[in-house]
């Protein structure tokens, strides 16, 4: 009887087993085979004007209705070649005008799908690179080498740089991002509205040092000096030029400071007569905003200041009204949190417009009719991000959509109406068209969870909050637990952390913003924590500011805060504590095992900082000034003399190339760790930069969880 | 009763676990700190002409007698000056006159002794390198950056060479080792017998590519171009120069054959008058000894020429006869075997001196008087290097001195008197002072098992032959017992290996040429197995070249007869088999791992080849052909292939800086692992090349038996 009891309950285990998956890298990771397929079902959607249309591999159809307006094998009809590939990268270029804009073939194709006939095509000049089209004139800015050229509606091509590097030095480069992509910069020219006039930025680095990046792939291993200032180094020295395509003259701003000072967050007037420039100088605690005349390249108006005792970040451009020239949106986080302000451009006055102890994220735009500016913002709760409008005229804010979860929105033409899409910790993706002056809609898609749909394993994702070191700020974290949780359990736990500022990663996304990775080690059996200490963004300037000039040490008593509350759990195992972060996380995971040898067992650290001083100028001064100005800062934030006291198990895993921590940060830590006769363990992918992509992904992290296994399991 | 019984065994045993000690890395590594105090007992000799003299740190006395010839105090006295530091690195110059030259505070100093007075001084250049000094005219010839001088006698500074590289490109290089210290070449500059003619090299490497060498420890990464000339690639030049110091003129010699030929073993004719030159061709199977003018620079006879359908490799000059300027020692391994022959100079003909089924591992010197040439051979055994005297009138070999073990040799002036040292399995170092004309003498010390003296735990360690995996041919392993040895019970087992050609690891001096690591290995449990395989040295030349042209795949083969060995034995645990290895063990581990995943467990490679096509022109070319003449072979022998056979755990270890396996092959086989989803471990030394030393070397090991504790222990 017995005996037939256990067989029983075996086949029923069995069975089980059978009918639950768990999953794989394969599945969880963007690299991974199977991710696509656990995908939340989406629909894809776009604006041609005013009209919401959804777009699929093999045509553009009417969002509401469902009427093809036309299928990409008509449209490659039309053209006569093969151009088009997908309904997903077609511009609709003219609201109203039954006109598509379709790139391939290294042309530029305007097609009528109604009368079935191209309306204008342009090729584009080979090896053309960080190309900026305007609509409006079609011209086409572009840069080859470090040079940059136009290539006007008639086909003309204009060169408007002959002082380029053209050697492969990057000394002098025309037409692309500068300061190093950070205060929001991401590319390096800007047509005026009319795309008649080009701003574009040069950047001379002849003076710059190079960091040796060495590629093995050729037949013997060659290198690049890659141009990388390092903090208190001498760093590049950038202008802006604006070309006027009818005169084809350039002038150059006459821009005031000093030459390494930073040009960011080009705004055009509306009307073309002023670029705007938000300019700060190198020790980023001084911020102006000036108005440019574009035909003299004379200063016109300091528009704005903002000066701290810490530093001031400009991460945003004006926006102008649509419906009024002289007034823009300026954001700012002067009073403690980034809220909207309305600039009057002629007078310099400035009207605050959102108030309170939260962060706007992003405008979105604005409705022209109601006269109202939508943007993004977490007000209803730190770990949200809501659509909100506010009506210029009448000063009233709405909550559009949700108030719950994380959303991102693409309004139509003239802003009446707004594609939201969102998810919660519960929905894995909700798609609505709303109405934004009274937020009436409907929903146009609900996605099940595609994980549970599948008979997938899935861990228990919670999220909550605890009291920061300062034991009054309320730091937010995500806790995983392991599949099949059993609280009289033990389960070894591995904090995962990223701890710096520009970042969280507890939000209120589905699952509580789980990182793929943290579901697979669930299966594993582990824990996972991950706690947005301060520093962090999404909570305001102080919350992020009190890391200055000391960076790490607010953020590791915060993360301890964190372990103290692991602790005091039942069901993690204190003795088997793990930590991995990548990059600001791979600094905090290192400094964690050096700072608290005794709680954490193994860390994984990717791609760290090591020592602020080979971090660049213009992210490392912004938190940490200059060595020569806060030496004591730098080397108390350095992991160099912190090596010798190692006593986990630590490996640290860096891409071969990484532009950004360089791999000297990695390198000279293991050099002291030598010296101190500690041992670690290193890994890297050669070929690879900051982070890794596909399979290379899974690589890492099969190889992150493998070390865990190893080390953490038992 | 029975508790007091046990607790005795247990009091007994702890007793006995205080008595033994355990061999620790201090102890066993010359990076150790305690290793100095494990060395055996030493004296440390030299010749004063034919005077046995022994050295200490405070003075230099008579061997026999022990008399004083001076202390160091005295020499500085008479100096003035604190230039002499030790008794070990005094020259004796001239035999019989009581005169010693002492180099310190960047001078050369000739001291009468006897007469308490300086006789001789000159100041050394600032930064001078490659120092070569002539005894018989006190000229000096050194290196700045690239280029030559000679500081003559009377203090003259003649420069020789005018474009040399001074901008640290190594482009033309004058009086430094050429062909990347292949062929024997150790050095640059050759001064003729009577020192007043300097023959040199001239190397251009202006068209070789540089490896990029990345140096951290700059405030920003730098790099430096390292030459590198790659198996295939193409490869420098090399002339050579004779420079007449009274006539202050250079003439060139008229070299045969392509400007990439090699040019070895430069030896003076005793009168001056001509040079001979080993000379052999890119291929390396066609080499021609010729005489040159030293007046003219032209070719005045070509004495010897040696084929070969796969190798000749020249690597020992001539050694002319004291006694008659015609004839001199010539040493070939074209019977099979490394032999010597007599070489008429005039005539050309040859007589080949020394015969049989070993190998002539050194040629010591000659007695004059009883018209002998002194040698080390591996005659009695192959594992052994014993001392043997031929006479050259009588054709008669006497052995000098014990006829077993591994020894070095040390000649008086006349060659009448040796100091013979050797160690043996169970002798770790004997001293002894011969006649080298019948080998009667006297033992001068014989040290005591200097572990055995200290209480050390010590493992078993033998030495036996097993066959080849041809069937015949007998191979040499040493065998490392766990210290407690218990037959009854399977122990982890490692494989270390080297396997190449130019080296062997087992032979017959103390503890069967034990490595420090292997005994540290014993103490912590496992077993340790060595085996010299074909293609090693001290066999023969068919024996090296059976792996002409597939490096790697003969020599494996042989690995795994050892390891069909290891597992016949009932106290090898072979689930637990790991291999190590460096460089071409390097190599041979990442190869074994590769190629029999089911044999083992758990690699070490340090410093490998992975594929001959990134190793230089002058050792891979020898062994590999070019990538072009041996595509074949260099794809099989390529492990960048193999990568996706990978089973078991391999960790790679290189010097970040290595110049010679550079670190492209490691880095390429880490990006075929990622890409074929294998895992392998990985670690590095920055600014260490090719071997760590020092502390580094103890972290090294402490790394290489962590991993082995961590994977192959359990």
């Amino acid at each position: 009887m017995r005996r037939i009891n256990l067989f029983t309950i075996m086949m029923l285990m069995a069975s089980m087993a059978m009918a639950q998956k768990f999953l794989t890298l394969e599945d969880v990771m963007s690299g991974g085979n199977n991710w696509y397929n656990l995908q939340p079902e989406n629909r894809f959607t776009a604006w041609w004007g005013n009209v919401p249309v959804e777009t699929t591999a093999d045509e553009v159809k009417t969002l509401l209705d469902g009427k093809t307006l036309f299928t990409i094998e008509q449209l490659n009809e039309t053209v006569g070649e093969k151009i088009a590939h997908s309904g997903h990268n077609v511009v609709f270029p003219y609201g109203g005008k039954t006109i598509v804009q379709v790139r391939g073939n290294g042309q530029r194709v305007q097609i009528d799908w109604k009368k079935g006939a191209v309306v204008w095509r342009q090729s584009i000049p080979e090896g053309a690179e960080h190309q900026d089209f305007n609509l409006t004139s079609k011209h086409l800015a572009y840069t080859l080498d470090g040079n940059l050229y136009v290539k006007t509606a008639d086909g003309e091509e204009l060169q408007i740089s002959t002082d380029g590097s053209t050697d492969g030095s990057n000394d002098i480069v025309y037409g692309q991002s500068v300061h190093r992509d950070e205060f929001g910069i991401s590319k390096g020219t800007f047509w005026s509205p009319d795309g008649k006039q080009l701003a574009f930025y040069r950047m001379d680095q002849s003076m710059v040092m190079g960091y040796p990046q060495v590629d093995i792939t050729t037949r013997i291993a060659s290198v690049k000096m890659d141009k990388y200032p390092m903090a208190g180094e001498t760093s590049h020295q950038v202008k802006v030029g604006i070309f006027d395509v009818e005169k084809r003259t350039t002038v150059w701003l006459n821009l005031i400071g000093e030459p390494d000072d930073y040009h960011t967050n080009l705004t055009w007037a509306p009307d073309g007569k002023r670029l705007y420039v938000f300019e700060l100088n190198r020790a980023q605690n001084d911020l102006r905003l000036i108005a440019y005349n574009t035909t003299t390249g004379k200063l016109e108006a300091c528009l704005y200041q903002e000066c701290s005792d810490k530093y001031v970040e400009p991460m945003h451009g004006l926006d102008f009204l649509p419906w009024d020239n002289t007034k823009a949106i300026m954001q700012s986080q002067r009073d403690g949190y980034n809220h909207l302000y309305l600039l009057d451009v002629n007078t310099g006055s400035l009207e605050q417009i959102t108030y309170g102890d939260f962060v706007v994220q992003e405008v979105v735009g604005f409705n022209t009719k109601a006269k109202c500016v939508l943007y993004l913002s977490n007000a209803m709760e730190p770990r949200t991000s809501c659509l909100f409008s506010r009506n210029l005229v009448k000063p009233r804010c709405t909550l559009i959509g949700a108030g719950e979860g994380v959303h991102s929105a693409s309004l139509s033409e003239d802003g009446q109406q707004v594609i939201d899409r969102y998810s919660s910790p519960t929905v894995p993706r909700s798609i609505n068209l709303y109405d934004t002056k009274d937020g009436k809609g409907k929903n146009i898609l609900t996605a099940k969870d595609p994980w549970a749909d599948q008979g997938y394993a899935i861990p228990e994702i919670t999220s909550g909050s605890i009291k920061a070191a300062d034991g009054k700020t309320d730091l937010y974290y995500r806790m995983v637990k392991p599949v099949g949780f059993d609280p009289t359990k033990k389960y070894p736990t591995v904090v995962y952390v990223y701890g710096g500022p520009h970042a969280h990663n507890v939000d209120a996304r589905w699952h509580w913003c789980l990182r793929g990775w943290e579901a697979y080690m669930a299966t594993k059996g582990y824990l996972l924590f991950i706690l947005d200490n301060r520093g962090s963004e999404w909570r305001g300037r102080d919350f992020e500011q009190v890391t200055f000039h000391h960076l790490g040490e607010v953020e590791m008593e915060d993360q301890m805060e964190g372990v103290k509350f692991l602790k005091s759990l039942p069901y993690v195992d204190a003795d088997r504590m793990g930590v991995h972060g990548w990059s600001y996380g791979g600094y905090m995971t290192t400094n964690l095992m050096c700072s608290y040898p005794d709680v954490f067992k193994v860390g994984v650290a990717g791609g760290p900082v090591i020592d602020w001083k080979y971090y660049e100028v213009m992210y490392g001064e912004r938190y940490m000034g200059t060595p020569e100005q806060n030496p004591e800062g730098y080397a108390r934030c350095s992991l160099l003399g912190k090596a010798k006291n190692l006593k986990g198990r630590l490996q640290i895993i860096f891409g071969y190339n990484d532009p950004i921590c360089v791999p000297q940060h990695t390198l000279s830590f293991v050099r002291v760790c030598e010296d101190a006769g500690a041992q670690l363990d290193l890994f890297t992918y050669p070929g690879d930069g900051h982070n890794m992509f596909g399979r290379d992904q899974i690589h890492l992290h099969e190889r992150i969880t493998r070390y865990f296994e190893d080390f953490l399991a038992k």
